[in-house]
């Protein structure tokens, strides 16, 4: 399928016909059936590669869907796939990691190339499948598990590629993120915007993936791992997800400049030591990735040489992940991604465990709010515990009368300081008597500003 | 220079050496020598590829520069460059229109990949010299060219392929809109604002090219041929500047929900017909390009499965430019941009020259203002003379009192209508007895919103 260099030219190149074998025939794989089969002559006046979609397998082969197949492509055996030489390319789009993974598996041995979004897959397996890609010759491109129709990995991997990446700070999940904006708009509780995210389908019947941060997880260990050059496990992440944000908090942090995203966070120091976070986080009203509202994703980048980039788009859905698939199976075509993937190195798990850093060591500043009773002595105790564990107050909101059961919210903002102070202190601070309940915490994340 | 696929595996492939001459030693020309120089283990690390300077020619081998080169690799003829079999890029940044192409073809002939961020040039013989490369076997990298650090080029040409692309909308220019920033924010006059910008380093000492619009319509040119396919001489692009911008139109408009930015415009219709103008654009204040502020470029894609995605970062400057040139080194050397390159079917200029629409039919939105005598019957024959033109009024804003010579600034906007009512419209106003001097006309662009 890779072309010598140098055998054609430009304009008067004949067109190339591509074979492609799609297992998956859900959400994704018919706006990527759509699109091979509504843009394949557009696609061949631009690249000269004619898309041919050779079978379509699925378990089920009998519901409606939204795009008409060709007859006869349609299968529920893999094997037609699997044992078809002509087919060049295959596009695993089953999801989950049990059959998906097989099916990778065994489209690498029958020498095809993979384009696949399963995010889940490659953040937990990730490891395993690139090396068989690798033994077998083949390639894996993998545009569309990150950030839907945003070109993101292959700016990481080939824009930015001179670049040493220090920082990423992604929304990356477009259900978590059509949430909080809800909830940040319509001064909404977290079940409302839930349920209006699942009545416009931007939400799951079944949302835990997402609301837990675990999606986001999922993509950040994929974003990282490339961004970074290291191998990453998922347990490398620390996780936290939306399911317990109270509008509360995020009314309060609104008034102290701050709005609430839930961020995917990867940051690098100059001795190459690496955070990993999933976690809802207080950003400047002001910044770029606090105006990224409903199902929108957006990903900031700091490299030495470029400074900020960000790059912001629609992150799930039919189209746009399917748009992100079919540029896959075009740069698998043309013989690019297995060049990029083969000058793809990443350092060796065992080579940077040892530099993750571990959450209790990461420094943040943080917005804490109690329920204090209304009563003598209370921020004299609130302050002291604080104090005792070296925690420094950098702002402080109190609203003039008491709330339910004759308690007040008081929210304080703290200056940087490890994750182990804080959750010493969080955990006195709830055994205080003149406190009510336990202390919500949120961490406040300073994107840095590129402004030289 | 191009390996043959599949001759080595992943993470144990050998580093293989690319040596790259360096024609142009300005700015951006020491930003790539410090980049190549500082960068190259890491970038071995990343890619398995070890970048080498092989020589840097430049006019002036005298001056100080940012960067320390290694002894005996600065000289002035590029022969030096040209005749070295055993350099495989040559990097063109010498910049203009004139001695740049020739040392162009030179490479070319020589054998040598291109990479170049070169704007005016590609903008001006972009498709000449891509036909001596097609004809040279060879190939022209030109991520540099546009929009500095944003990788946009690649991201058109591969991530977005699967898209018929029907709209672009971008802040290509940071001079212009670190100006238009601050005469927004400050309230000061365009003078003023260059002045500060000249300051800042942020505007040559000669600005012309830049506050004309015309390094906006190279970019244009550049960004429009790849996103439609289509060859695009620069005399297709409308271009007017911010010269005669007004802070007291950037008030108003602020005033009625809009921010003043200079925008470069592509849009496709169904029919294929191609609108492509470079001039100072009302936006909503809420769209994401208008929160695109000092220095730094956005550019809007539209695609028909993606929905819109923006890209965002530094536009110009050493390093952010450096970092998109050298990436272009890392993709000619691997062998990805000659793909990319060969598969670049742009449609003859002879074809397409019919499908550019003229300046005169585009329809638009108006932002006009005029100064009107304090005297009865103003707005009647005002109204009158719009009307005679078939253009509707949207919206008005008129403060009480008047100003200097007793008149008073009426602004009105409105609904979409041809250029060339617009056009005779205003010819006529500035013929109007009850009106003071010409009137000002500013386009107001309605940036699609993508929000199913």
């Amino acid at each position: 399928m890779t072309e010598k260099a140098g055998m054609t030219i430009g304009a008067f190149m004949a067109e190339k016909q591509v074979k492609v074998g799609l297992a998956g025939f859900g959400t994704v794989g018919c706006g990527v059936a759509k699109l091979i089969l509504e843009e394949a002559d557009s696609i061949a006046a631009k690249t000269g590669l004619r898309l041919e979609l050779a079978c379509v397998v699925d378990i089920d082969i009998e519901s409606d869907r939204p795009v008409k197949l060709p007859d006869g492509i349609l299968t529920n055996d893999i094997n037609r796939l699997l044992n078809d030489d002509t087919i060049q390319i295959g596009v695993e789009l089953i999801g989950g990691t049990g059959t998906a993974k097989e099916v990778q598996l065994k489209m690498l041995r029958a020498g095809k190339d993979v384009v696949t979004a399963n995010k889940a897959l490659l953040a937990v397996h990730g490891n395993e499948l690139y090396e068989a890609a690798h033994k077998n010759n083949r390639c894996i491109a993998f545009e569309g598990s990150c950030a839907g129709g945003i070109p993101i990995v292959s700016a990481i991997r080939t824009g930015l590629t001179a670049n040493n990446i220090t920082a990423m700070y992604g929304i990356v999940n477009g259900t978590c993120n059509y949430i909080l904006s809800e909830m940040t708009s319509k001064d909404e509780d977290f079940s409302e915007a839930l349920a209006q995210a699942q009545n416009k389908g931007y939400a799951e019947a079944d949302p835990a993936l997402d609301i837990s941060g675990g999606d986001s997880a999922h993509k950040l260990a994929i974003l990282a791992s490339i961004a970074f050059g290291y191998e990453i496990a998922l347990s490398d992440i620390f996780v936290e997800g939306i399911e317990s944000i109270s509008k509360n908090d995020i009314r309060y942090g609104g008034e102290m400049g701050y709005t609430l995203k839930l961020l995917a966070i990867g940051q690098k120091d100059k001795e190459g030591r690496v955070s990993l976070r999933i976690h809802p986080s207080f950003i400047a009203k002001d910044s770029p990735l606090a105006r990224v509202s409903g199902p929108f994703n957006a990903v900031s980048i700091f490299g030495n040489a470029v400074g900020q980039v960000m790059y912001y788009g629609r992150g799930a859905g039919m189209m746009p992940t399917a748009s992100a698939v079919v540029a896959d199976i075009v740069d698998v075509a043309i013989g690019n991604s297995a060049t990029t993937f083969r000058h793809l190195h990443l350092k060796p798990r065992s080579e940077v465990e040892s530099l993750i850093e571990n959450i209790d060591n990461c420094v943040s500043r943080f917005y804490i709010r109690v329920l204090a009773k209304d009563q003598p002595g209370v921020v004299a105790s609130y302050g002291k515990t604080l104090g005792d564990h070296q925690i420094s107050i950098s702002g402080a909101l109190q609203h003039e009368g008491s709330g339910p059961d004759n308690t007040v919210p008081v929210v304080i903002t703290t200056h940087p300081t490890q994750q182990k102070n804080v959750t010493a202190a969080l955990g006195e601070l709830a055994e205080l008597d003149v406190l009510s309940g336990k202390p919500v915490c949120i961490r406040i994340v300073d994107i840095p500003e590129d402004n030289n």
